[in-house]
């Protein structure tokens, strides 16, 4: 049995009464921690089916009891950074009796979320912004003298990101009442990176210790006429001098009162210091709480970083549900990778804190010199392979889509104004399912499409990416390859790379009533909209264009006027995506096309399995037919 | 005079002799010292013609002679973080002759360009790169066992952005060989803020000190026999302590070796410093260099934050040059957002370290508890507005349009998806003119039409302006409002404020033969075209649409039928922009009219005075009836 300390089967459980924290806050101590047990014990049997964020969620379970038990939620403002460890949270605040639908499509959401609940306080699913929002409503609430209080959680791992520092930096100038709880567990997603997670993890011992123990026994020996005896003592005192520099001294230094470390898993002590905090803290305090990710069942206790987000798995033996389907996106670009890397000495790989996500996994044992796991950093991730750039190498910044949203100004200022050759491989373009409106990376053919110097494609399949991957190395200026969340189609890796020219798009069937213009994964349904089209006695054309900057302006424009109608399906927004671009050509070339642009509408969109997403914008084979039956109703004016 | 230590004229100046550092090297300690004071004269004379970023530059000119002096420039790698200081770095780089053409078109660039000099490593112009840029070629150089050095050169106001943090907290990780700079003149660009400035500026006494010597206290008492004298001496070393514990702390903490702080106008000083730290410096290494922003020119030293950034002004009073023109934007916007918190409580203004060039200086003024500089910390900034809206406030953030590039991932995904009403204020949307590629904000429009929940809108004029933040502040929901750097239409200002309908546009001028579509400052330059094209016998209506997002439907397309052609024209570059939205609204009616975009092309447009910036891309008047003749021209398939 790997569910440590579970407990006999009970008839009732104390967590079925729980419908809001006031029930909790009438337990004694005793019946707090077998609420906890029950908790676990629910997290892991709901994610074992649902699939979700188990390692986090196990990690925080004391500490969010104890946080509802202090606080006077909903009226305090809690606030989960990144919101992937919030599903303790969710059970006690009303749905517990919905939590089996986690993350399923009318579900509740793996993320906080304000319409679920009162007592979430924001929408997250991005890192780090826990403190500037709790710094904005910390100091809202100071101007309208509400004197309620306002924590803010967040993980060391959130810790590396620029936002987090900044906000940091405001809150110990401001002064206001804030109270930051750093939720220590040594890692974030992947095992943390950077100065700052070695000051965290209490390993200051050299320079700072060094200097300081000569500047005393120098001070002391210039001063004081004991100065052998106070040398004895000093050293003595060393190991005790130790201690007290770390781990606090850097938030102190930042004008926070500094409380910790405190044992996460152990209720009395988080509650008697969250209470002290709560009746006497004032102006911004930090609460040092060390976690252990993964607690309280044994796999992901001892590999964390594989139990952060986990699909369905099975709850004896810790072992993922086996997944049929075709190698993923992120496999293909992963191997790719390291096949180029070990012909071409040039490419590097950066990851913000995503190697196994990225598929960058294996690139980093095998490259450990060429890979750069930079921290929850986007920017820095962007402007750092820009100077890598600058003297010849060619690296590689792998990122989730949405991520990228983060370091637009990098990619624009630090790397395509000088027209460095980076390449942003971008996993996770399109809809992500049950992540959600915070992950879905539907917004980057928009937010890329206009920056001069940077070509951006997306391939059809797996197989393309590859040779996407490669001509991108092997190419100058910058470069961005946006593919999926998920399986590929299935197809045959070449085993020789094949260069594919910049701006060249491939026509994949003949047509002569519609010209069905597909980017990326949106390619493979349109050929089955263009049979299902044929039935119908539509002759469709289709066409890969492959790049949406530049796009094939010959092939298109040919096509468009062959045809004499068009239809362009993404995985993306409407608005600024790739049909726009389209238009945009149209109107340059002074052709006259009807053209429907089929993509995602002006709503964020909610969390469901892709393919119900992609059929609900009407982006999948069925709604590609019914767009292609309109535009040719549309009569020319 | 106010120019201190002023030479005589001198029949032969040694700068007349500097073609690059090589020359430099070569001069004794006196010389150089002379030398500095040359090209101090040089920069005041110059820049009191041409305008530009004074005080900055007057503050690193021995800095700048030390590093050139010891460092092996251009293989030692230079970066200049900004790049606002780099006036003697490229007077003593081969740009002597030209530096009259200091940002006048087809003359040198303000900022460090690298198709200008060999010595200029990176396109600057944004703050906070230059760490992660100079980790990146530090690395690059590790790994291809280049032993020539890298330094980036940083000012402490720099130091508050997220990516700064980034890029340390990497630096100390990897612990590559990197030399950082750190330019402390205890200001940005206005007077600094943050915790972290007052670490830098040594204030730091208190809780830290107290904790370390209860601390050593009560171990001594307890580990002792000689207690009493140790107290004794302890107590006379505190003054001692205390400098031992700023400002270096930080950033030892982050693994950098600290050397400082050095005083920045001494050049025995500054020389002999880097000649150690060339000579002798392992891993991440900060140099504490301590400037007066401003030094050598009286006006500027006593008043560096109004010297920052200035246009041609008299050298012997300081005064600027009497600029005619209408008042600009950015002072209606600050005019109108006191009036209108006078009257609504709810309304605070945030800024990241610009209050005087977002105009919000009265408002900082007249309202201090409702008004935050965050320093330079956009991401901030926006999450933090985020938590103000949701405890009900109206948060203005008042940012230029190329900085909000900082933080597209805070607008979608902290404000725009939980939909919260914070008013985003973007001076400096379109080309700003002198300060070139790395300023210009052609790219908002782009970068905003496409998230979801969010309004944006554009005048047409001043009046304009105070009506949209009046109807932005009793909205619900994110706004945008994007208005032009410089002066306005010279139009009246309205007594009473108007509630503009979202989404609503206006007809100016009706026609028959063509619609004109301008969208903010171009409405005026189109409403000159239509008279144009009349006297050609063109009947041109002209439509301001005020709102990018979301259009006016109704009328646009009303009109767009009755003339059947249509010009957009737009400050932003042309792709995904307003004439981008305009051709979705059409292919999403199925109205098929010829429709030309004017705008930018795919290119980083280069510095130049506006007008000049705005003819060469045909988006003033002759430009639009150019591209109305041509639409016109155009016939329908």
């Amino acid at each position: 049995m790997l569910i440590m300390n579970a407990p006999g089967k009970q008839q009732t459980r104390l967590l079925d009464n729980i419908d809001s924290p006031d029930d909790l806050r009438r337990l004694g101590l005793d019946e707090l921690t077998d609420l906890a047990r029950e908790i676990r014990e629910t997290i892991i049997q709901t994610v074992a089916t649902t699939g979700g964020h188990l390692a986090p969620c196990l990690g925080v379970v004391e500490l969010t009891l104890a946080l509802h038990y202090v606080f006077n939620t909903p009226e305090d403002k809690l606030i989960w950074d990144v919101g992937h460890q919030a599903y303790a949270h969710k059970l006690i605040t009303g749905r517990r009796e919905r939590f089996h639908t986690l993350r399923q499509q009318h579900g509740i959401s793996g993320f906080p979320k304000r319409s679920e609940s009162e007592y979430d306080v924001v929408e997250t699913g991005h890192s780090s912004t826990s403190i500037s929002y709790g710094l904005g409503l910390a100091t809202a609430k100071d101007l309208k003298k509400d004197r309620s209080k306002v924590i803010a959680v967040i993980g060391d791992g959130s810790m590396t990101a620029g936002l987090a520092f900044e906000g940091l930096n405001q809150a110990g100038h401001l002064d206001k009442d804030l109270i930051v709880i750093l939720n220590d567990n040594e890692m974030s997603i992947s095992p943390n990176v950077g100065a700052m997670s070695s000051f965290l993890s209490r390993k200051l011992t050299g320079k700072t210790m060094t200097r300081l123990k000569q500047h005393l026994e120098e001070r002391l020996k210039s001063l004081s006429s004991v100065g052998e005896n106070i040398l004895a003592v000093l050293k003595k005192s060393e190991e005790s001098l130790k201690g007290f520099f770390t781990p606090g001294m850097l938030f102190e230094a930042l004008k926070f009162e500094y409380i910790g470390p405190i044992p996460g898993h152990e209720l009395d002590a988080l509650i008697e210091t969250l209470e002290n905090v709560r009746e006497h803290g004032q102006g911004p305090i930090l609460v040092h709480v060390l976690t252990t990710k993964g607690k309280g069942y044994k796999p992901a206790e001892e590999k964390p970083g594989n139990y952060h987000g986990v699909g369905p798995f099975d709850i004896a033996t810790g072992k993922p549900k086996p997944s049929s389907g075709p190698i993923s996106y992120t496999k293909v670009f992963g191997n790719t990778i390291c096949r180029l890397a070990r012909e071409d000495e040039r490419i590097t790989a950066i990851t913000a804190a995503m190697p196994a996500g990225t598929g960058l996994a294996p690139f980093s044992e095998q490259f450990p010199d060429r890979f750069f796991d930079v921290g929850i950093a986007e920017q820095h991730a962007v402007t750092f392979a820009a100077g890598l750039a600058m003297e010849g190498l060619r690296p590689v910044v792998a990122v989730y889509s949405t991520f990228m949203q983060r370091a637009l100004d990098q990619v624009i200022h630090d790397v395509c104004l000088p027209d460095l050759p980076v390449i942003f491989a971008l996993d996770r373009g399109g809809v992500v399912g049950d992540d959600g409106p915070t992950h879905h990376g539907v917004f980057d053919l928009s937010f890329l499409r206009y920056i001069p110097n940077l070509t951006l494609m997306a391939p059809k399949d797996e197989n393309e990416l590859q040779h996407m991957l490669y001509s991108a190395v092997n190419s100058e200026g910058p470069m961005a390859i946006r593919y999926p969340r998920g399986s590929g189609e299935g197809v045959e890796l070449d085993s020789e790379f094949k260069k594919i020219e910049t701006g060249r798009g491939e026509l994949l069937r003949e047509g002569s009533d519609v010209l069905l213009l597909p980017i990326g994964n949106r390619v493979y349904p349109a050929m089955e909209a263009a049979e299902g089209l044929e039935k119908l006695g539509v002759s469709a054309a289709v066409i890969n264009p492959r790049f949406v900057k530049p796009l094939d302006k010959d092939l298109i424009s040919l096509w468009a006027e062959k045809t004499g109608h068009v239809v362009t399906i993404e995985d993306n927004v409407k608005k600024g995506g790739f049909g726009s671009a389209v238009l945009q050509l149209f109107s340059e070339i002074h052709l006259q096309v009807p053209t429907r642009i089929l993509g995602y509408g002006n709503k964020f969109i909610e969390h469901a399995p892709q393919p119900v997403l992609w059929k609900n914008s009407g982006i999948d084979a069925p709604g590609i037919i019914k767009g292609a039956l309109e535009v040719l109703q549309q009569t020319k004016k």
